[in-house]
């Protein structure tokens, strides 16, 4: 179990160092075209969960988010205490990997958002993100499991660019973007309806895909 | 047969959802650098479209596209009556995304789209485009079956380069795309010879494709 | 042999089509930004490639390229009237694929390029690419030649921005680019250079790689 | 033993090619935009790795890289006499690329950098790109030894934004791209607090994953 903590502290730790530190380098870099820092952004996301799902993935399985450990939880693969640590180390890991971006960027350690991310057209947003992603794992699990890690990374690719939100889809990863006030950030009040309409999306695609998918 | 529907029917909506979503999204960031816009466009809908076919391809072939469920119902790979159901709910489903994308970036739910798309160039760009699409999923079905959500995915990521139309190529997504006046909309009087052209297309090619696959 | 003949035509008409038309998509669209035009002519050439490659493979190997078909001689695997029956093929595919281009973004069919590409900082790009090209070839052939689609197509991705030329590494492509006066045309003046310097690249690389891979 | 070295040679040989020369290409491109040059010189070093890992894989492991080596050394998968071989393979193949490029885009071959690479910031990205680049290469090797060369090329993709200095993570890399004075450079002066904090995340990493991976 030790093992399995570490994987999912770890693989949110590279997951956020991505998401937050391309975002950094990407706004510097590109010139006031948000397009163009969007693409930097979005192109190291997507190949980064490639690689930690097929890294980590025989270890703990590869959530590194909450909101997945909840479908797997619901669907009776992962117990509520197990689920529970995964979610802690998912957290913990995601702050750690935004701090550590950072420090590389040397910005602040602490610096909440100021990125307003809020009303119906983001919120229907994470929504249909998240209902696609866990879509994309359940589907893909059972269709050809050894493509998820690809699957997942396209999937993310493809969501940040047609949600409003640039789809968090990801409770730790909402929690930890927080605390960064960069391209990625979202300001600290905007983080608790962000999170529950995830697990709601959540809970509802792991109903509609468990009936889609079922023998 | 339920699930085939929905299979269609989801597969489609998603698919609307990243072409306009993506659309919108690349164009507000874009700062008018319509190849930027287009980037921002494509890399998303190449992307979906790998999952959308990983996931959805074992319940129902994973069409998404009236122009192929044509083309394997002229092989007698899929009967009339559930073709033509596949087909309704490719064009509900398409529609459905082209709203929620709206709804995700705060756009009224009807808009007809005013881009023009007409003229020799751009109905030949139809043909070649949809020849092309044909071609790829019935020589890839021949080749190595389990690589069609790929080489799917990569064609379109290029057909959308190639083609003075951006490539349609699917009537459904015609269709869908008509009710958008934004980045990825066609003119609602330009949707019939669109139509025409991609089924044409889509014959000729299963018929070439097939003397050339042939064992 | 007709199919494999109709194989390597088609092909490599696609494989222009694909490089011209997009090269004219995004000159158009970059607005002056070369390095942006740039991205949206390597995408879609070597998304388009690792299609082609998979859906031609198993029909005539998918060659698309006299260099290709030289290096297979050598090693005495084509015979040299069914090589250069190939050669024939992907010339007129090519030619034919420009043509298609040009139709389909309102050019006028024959269109002599202007763009000098000449000097040795050019020609030692040429002989780089294509020996890079062949041992991608033979190398992928032998550790996994399901690979070839993808390794192909990613090879070319990069050979368009590390050499200087954009990386041709293909006579019939360089032949037919000669006929189009737009982003990716080749003076024709330039073109015998180009021809001869990746012929003796891809036979140097066939009998490199042939010592480096033997058993 | 020839053969082995031969590999390493000629593969570092291509990797410092496309840095430098995709690096070169990119910045002349993009009008002063400096994140559509970093995705003009990331994308090709991704696509080229994939490439090179598959090719060179089966021959000599494709390390191309000393802290790669120092892995392998320590976890006695590679002798010390070889491992000594390999890493002066990978420096002369490594400079030999960057001449290579340099003479493709007529820059002079000898070419001291002048692009500061320094600080806290700095070496923590090259502590962090390392420790995952060892990560990568272990975790894949235990899950899925056949992905190697894609985890990779979307590792190195990711890494190219997500740290400061744009991840170096490789002494032959660093040392190689001392010699060239272009978008890719990095001053001499710098070199070497840069190689050990390679070398020491190399280290650190072998023992972490040697520990979560172990059966």
């Amino acid at each position: 179990m030790q093992r399995q903590l570490a994987a999912e502290g770890l693989g949110t730790f590279f997951l956020l160092a991505t998401v937050v530190g391309s975002g950094i380098m990407a706004e510097q870099l590109a010139g006031g075209n948000v397009a163009i820092a969007l693409l930097g952004n979005t192109i190291p996301t997507g190949a980064i969960l490639v690689v930690l799902i097929t890294v980590f993935g025989p270890l703990s399985g590869a959530h590194f988010n909450p909101a997945v450990t909840l479908c797997f939880w619901l669907r009776k693969e992962i117990s509520a205490r197990l689920g529970g640590l995964y979610v802690l180390a998912q957290i913990v890991g995601g702050i750690a990997g935004v701090w550590a971006a950072h420090v590389m960027f040397d910005h602040p350690l602490f610096d909440a958002s100021t990125t307003a991310r809020w009303g119906i057209g983001q919120w229907t947003g994470e929504f249909v993100a998240t209902f696609g992603l866990i879509g994309t794992i359940l589907g893909t699990l059972k269709a050809r499991a050894e493509m998820v890690p690809v699957t997942v990374g396209l999937y993310i690719t493809a969501a940040y660019w047609f949600t409003s939100s640039t789809s968090f889809a990801n409770p730790a990863v909402t929690i930890a973007r927080a605390f960064s006030d960069t391209f990625a950030g979202i300001d600290p009040a905007h983080v608790a309806v962000f999170i529950a309409v995830q697990l709601v999306a959540a809970a509802i695609a792991t109903w509609v895909f468990g009936w889609l998918l079922h023998d």
